[in-house]
């Protein structure tokens, strides 16, 4: 008996942004294993068995994809995003480490997929223009000091910043103290903007300034940008601006 | 007389990981404008004219579309990856903000694409799991000494690297000055994979080490994945190891 794992990634929200691959293959999986707001995107059907899960058992959930493709089934794993970007094919590939030896044979594909800074920098124009970096600011799993030295280093390369995760019902205080620290690295006028649940119903974008911005605006479902020197607004008629972080960069500046 | 440009994300070239949004726009529009090898991808049709140009005249081609959409064309500007991510979207909007004031009223969508990180990283596991940067190494819009600033601060930062742009024709020599560099600012141990065309035929893989590594290996068509100090590999009974930046850090690492 031999199965599969296939780590998904469902992209930000809506059926246009997921791929023709993840679509084929989330016709072809015996068993659906994600947290459930992810697993509640996906239809039921006939031979498909779905295990939504809670948050935060990422390596829970990824020792029980690896148990059923041990035993033959065809397992898809789900992610919002990309798996691959603060999603779970980390958590997979950490419990393979970890677990029986048999599991290091076992097949497994990473499928990659629109993840929410794209959506994002797509709804606002072209914040990452330039060199860029994403940041997790959940400091679960890593202590918060690295988070500062790394919001630190962004700004010493001059890079837009693209952070995840700023905030949770357990972490609403992580955000406020990463502004703070912005607030000391960067000048108050730099382009901020919440994009949250960008491509869902709720879709809601605030672009405001790093000085004016108000961090209580970031939740579980957004996506905070902050701008490089360079990045600035242009203008439109709408009364909607443009966000361009320009991909060329005057010497001296 | 109304157009609309929408700037089209084709992911790094399977249809597979083409979004549906991208292929029903495809259908729609009636001229599309990008790079030779970019518009090679898209089926002639009646009623679409496609407008192919040479590399590096983004700015160009990105003012011939916002001309299209004035006189009423409905213009698809077509880049690989994601247009946000090192492509066209930041050269149309450059093109609105140093042009005539209507072009600032045009309808400019941008559609978001799997970019070549995201499908190097996964092919490689889970190389992202830790928080990244993103840097085009080409200097044609950019002093060098800002490449080596970021090159720096992304290893002050200890953030893996996705370097975009490595190497073209014209620019054999910056990938070698950046391996130079990174040689002296990251352990010879860590995990380095030149990324090749990622789901077209030509793909190619090579895994190896900073200190090892042949910055030779890298193209235009290459994206080249340098490990943050917590990037390992998991050996597999098949030679083909997992690269893993896990989402844990500890303290004091």
């Amino acid at each position: 008996m031999t199965g599969k794992i296939f780590v998904i990634g469902l992209g930000p929200g809506p059926a246009h942004w997921l791929t023709p691959e993840a679509s084929a293959v989330l016709e072809q999986v015996t068993d659906l294993i994600g947290y459930f707001s992810y697993v509640d995107r996906i239809a039921p059907r006939p031979g498909l068995t779905i295990h939504g899960s809670d948050n935060r058992v990422e390596l829970d959930r990824s020792r029980h994809a690896l148990e059923l493709a041990c035993s033959g089934k065809i397992v898809g794993v789900v992610s919002g995003g990309d798996p691959g970007v603060f999603a779970m094919a980390a958590a997979v590939l950490e419990a393979v480490e970890n677990g029986p030896e048999e599991w290091r044979g076992l097949d497994i594909e990473v499928l990659p997929g629109v993840s929410a800074m794209q959506a994002a920098a797509a709804r606002l124009g072209a914040p990452l223009g330039g060199d860029f970096c994403a940041i997790s600011l959940s400091d679960n799993l890593k202590p918060w000091e690295l988070i500062e030295r790394r919001l630190k280093a962004a700004s010493d390369g001059d890079f837009v910043v693209a952070l995840y995760n700023p905030a949770s019902k357990a972490r609403p205080k992580q955000i406020f103290d990463a502004f703070a620290l912005l607030r000391t690295l960067r000048p108050a006028s730099t382009p901020v903007a919440f994009a949250r649940a960008v491509g869902r119903p709720d879709e809601r974008i605030v672009l405001t300034t790093l000085g004016e911005a108000d961090p209580g605006l970031a939740d579980m479902s957004t996506l905070v940008m902050i701008g490089a020197t360079t990045t600035h607004l242009i203008a439109r008629p709408d009364g909607r601006p443009f966000v361009l972080t320009p991909r060329f960069y005057e010497a001296g500046q």
